[in-house]
């Protein structure tokens, strides 16, 4: 196969990419040469941008512009609830929600034994240094509603109990706009147990 | 929603590329952010690379890193074949097959009245050109198998037809009302070897 060079360069960078396989980069490239050359210097302006410019914030971990991040630094949010999460699309998830006025702590991963992911990997120290220095009151636990997830979960709530702060998680139950038929055994037996009073 | 300003760029940017929704561009930021700087330097420079050394080949109008593309000046492809296609991407999905080693025409697309694309928005006139100059005995019309690609056929097969070479197209192996650039190898392959006289 005879193909231009500096396009097959791009599809191969572009198959690296999660969930682009070879046909779907092969059909960006071919977009991003044929068609849109403007898009093309705004996507290459944009990634120069993110590469020279974005870092993580030194509070929370966030992905950030600034030393410290949009979130930390406004007077807005309330600074004595934190939510604490693994990664950070997860803080651009629960920002999508619109509920959340708090701030965050990105931890950069759970506890896994398996994937030799251990205490010293996540920034738990960081988080109760937080806890010490600012007047903090709840702590949300928001991580992934998994094996792992739980893990890291109690071993938080197990280390910050002698700081006296609230230490809640979200909650568990039917997804909103889900089908209780089409929903998991575990799902539904949690829903449950955590019944409320209407 | 606070989000870093270079990272909501990239996350736009991308979810402007066909195919790419908003949650995908943001796992594909968040990707190139969190874990593989290295992978996100190497793409910049291939899409510069991309952005600065790519044309179209001004002999057969393929994407190519040259004046003239590897095809065209490739010494073992046979000159005397030539096979018309709407697009760039046609030509990668006929050489990913291996059964062709004759050269391209890349048309640019194929009439449509609807559309407002007519005979002078193709490389028609190209075409005949270099008929006339090289020593062409055999041309392979592969484009789409869809009522546009076969009125463009019908219309180039008669326009080619004084100039006295053997006109054929792929056979129809391929589904009718398929993409050219979505049908699997072995399916191009075939058509390229039952390709019938018109």
């Amino acid at each position: 196969m005879e193909i231009a060079e500096p396009l097959r360069v791009v599809i191969e960078e572009l198959s690296k990419l999660p969930s682009i396989g070879r046909k779907s980069a092969q059909r960006l490239a071919l977009h991003l040469v044929k068609k849109e050359r403007q898009d093309l210097e705004e996507l290459i302006k944009s990634l120069i941008e993110l590469k020279d410019n974005i870092k993580f914030c030194s509070q929370c971990f966030n992905i950030s512009a600034n030393e410290i991040c949009n979130i930390c630094t406004n007077p807005k949010r309330d600074s004595s609830l934190i939510c604490v999460v693994e990664e950070a699309s997860d803080v651009i998830a629960i920002e999508n929600t619109n509920e959340f006025s708090g701030r965050y702590h990105v931890l950069g991963g759970v506890l896994s034994p398996l994937a030799g992911i251990g205490v010293e990997d996540l920034k738990m120290k960081e988080l109760i240094l937080r806890l010490k220095n600012d007047e903090v009151k709840e702590i949300i636990l928001a991580l992934n509603p998994n094996t792992e997830g739980e893990t890291t979960s109690l071993y938080l709530a197990k280390l910050l109990k002698p700081l006296n702060v609230r230490i809640t998680r979200l909650a568990r139950g039917l997804p909103i706009g889900g089908d209780l038929e089409f929903t998991d055994e575990a799902t539904i037996g949690r829903a449950v147990l955590n019944r409320i009073d209407i």
